[in-house]
């Protein structure tokens, strides 16, 4: 089981990796992902500015991003990140009719995923012809 | 690789399944994939009718639902699915920018999947308190 | 890509390992899996005599044997696997009529092993007292 | 953790699907995977009308149908479907030296797969060859 | 769960292999690992003989051996292994601050494959150019 | 198939990001990697930082942080990554002996790590102990 670094006996440099966590979110204390990755404060400083990089305003809305990531993390079967991102997803707005649309789609995605390897099918012309072209 | 049936050769059971998907999805041919499912015909049947549904009209728009289709097929790594989801997304409406952050979170989920795994995180009470209860 | 070592400029130790394949399986030569792994002679031999036992007579017969490997292999993706163990399958006994079984319930494991982790279902007492105790 | 949903609270439509579960696998109740499901019923209906299907009656026999599901429910790391199928599989006849040779195979095909990957092998002609044709 | 074989009921062929591994590795007793597998003799016996002749002497040295063995197992999210080989990197002098690097590769390593995969990037000559030729 | 961004034509965000792997590397060109990234220049900029970051100097040498890379690689069966990293890792002194013993790591990890899926294996008290405490 991990080590979790909690705010009081970290290091400044963690501190402050912390401190923007809290105040980008809104909440009083970080998560245990961040407490457990501060064990090593240069992999903890940057996977949290990527992910507020990725996580943040775009073209998708956050609903949307957390259910892809959910997708991702079913697929992996990691226990730790559908409890914290299916957390994340109903905050910002994922009902459990969505929710129960999102793990039909990931689980028939998986399915015919393991078919078309089984049957080692051909691409279809179509699909390379409707790709962007550089 | 795989056999792939051809409408002029299949069986009425086959071609009754090919009519129905260029019925609803309005195209002159079916894909490799449904050619290469036509060597078992009640899987052919059986996997449609559950695409048919799962991605039919729902709460979700089909431009999510197939974003979060590709989220799994890349993270399985799965070609054929890749491109044909891809395609199909991009009918939907999915532009390059959306495609670019629908990228950018499955590599950052994956990643994140991955430390979550490393450290074994134990899950906040926080996020057990948050699920819906039976 | 995989160098290729073959029979005429392999080792006497390589050469040794190919020689009980072949007479193991009356084949003519060894496939490219072999010929790849003969650059490292060791993990050659080690393979070779695990899987010649693994696969070896047993109470499962053959063609269920194969067809376990080959239900691994497309959860893999590994197409090369795929192509070796469905033509080993075929030759011990697999029809298409079995193979189209084989592959339905191989999508079928991966969609709902999908959903077990989505839905994080907890395991059932009574599975618990089923299992075989020490 | 999964909602789960009793028979007592069910609606209607869950409490038919939970009826034909009881009545084709001769139970006093259902696993709790279909507890969980049950959150979006036409998921619940459609995954079961589907293993009904997949598992019934056809070429193979239950063993060998449960122990391929079990090949895959290993591959994938999912402890719900390796203690539900593995209770499957020995009340289908599955003897723990069966079991013995079954995850035996499955160890082994999941290194050759991954030594296939790292060796990038080409896959010999004569696979190609021995496939069937369309 | 597993059931475990303890010594003092193990059979004479399950305890020569337990002997072998206390006497190669100093240990007063065998992990569950090897318990679990003495379910099938014939499969321990093998798997201890593999894991001998594969982690023992070599060009790499223990510590980086380890390391690898680790990368795979967080990669597959197997939490018994990232435990027993956690101890044993540590035990061959992998320090906090070398696992912290681990970790890191090993998020960032996934997050790149999948990039990869999403993208369907094509090899570049080079890299077939610099692999070693038959 | 990806899009490949070429530095003729790309925008100076893109050849800002390539002329700073061209230094780093000391490399005429960037791989296609890079190349397939530039279609999101944010994504192609923080995951440069990011490798850049991870794979620079540490404690860790070069040569067996290229060998952690792979083992994941391999794992996932990414065939780009496999090359691409195959020829770092022969570039930073990974001779065919060690990838030789590097891919037997990979093929055991991977086995036993399905073996003690399969086994449900719980985890031994002393692995616990083991680990570093917060």
């Amino acid at each position: 089981m991990a080590d979790l670094v909690q705010y009081e006996t970290a290091s400044a440099e963690v501190r402050a990796v912390y401190d923007d966590i809290k105040r980008s979110r809104g909440v009083a204390d970080v998560n245990n992902f961040w407490k457990a990755l501060a064990v090593h404060p240069p992999t903890l400083k940057r996977t949290w500015e990527s992910v507020k990089e990725v996580m943040g305003p775009g073209i998708l809305d956050p609903v949307t991003k957390e259910m892809i990531y959910l997708a991702v993390s079913v697929t992996n079967g990691c226990g730790y990140c559908i409890a914290s991102h299916g957390a994340a997803a109903r905050k910002a707005g994922m009902t459990e009719a969505m929710w129960g649309e999102v793990v039909a789609i990931i689980g028939m995605a998986n399915e015919t995923n393991k078919l078309a390897f089984g049957l080692q099918v051909p691409i279809d012309p179509a699909f390379q012809a409707s790709a962007p072209k550089s």
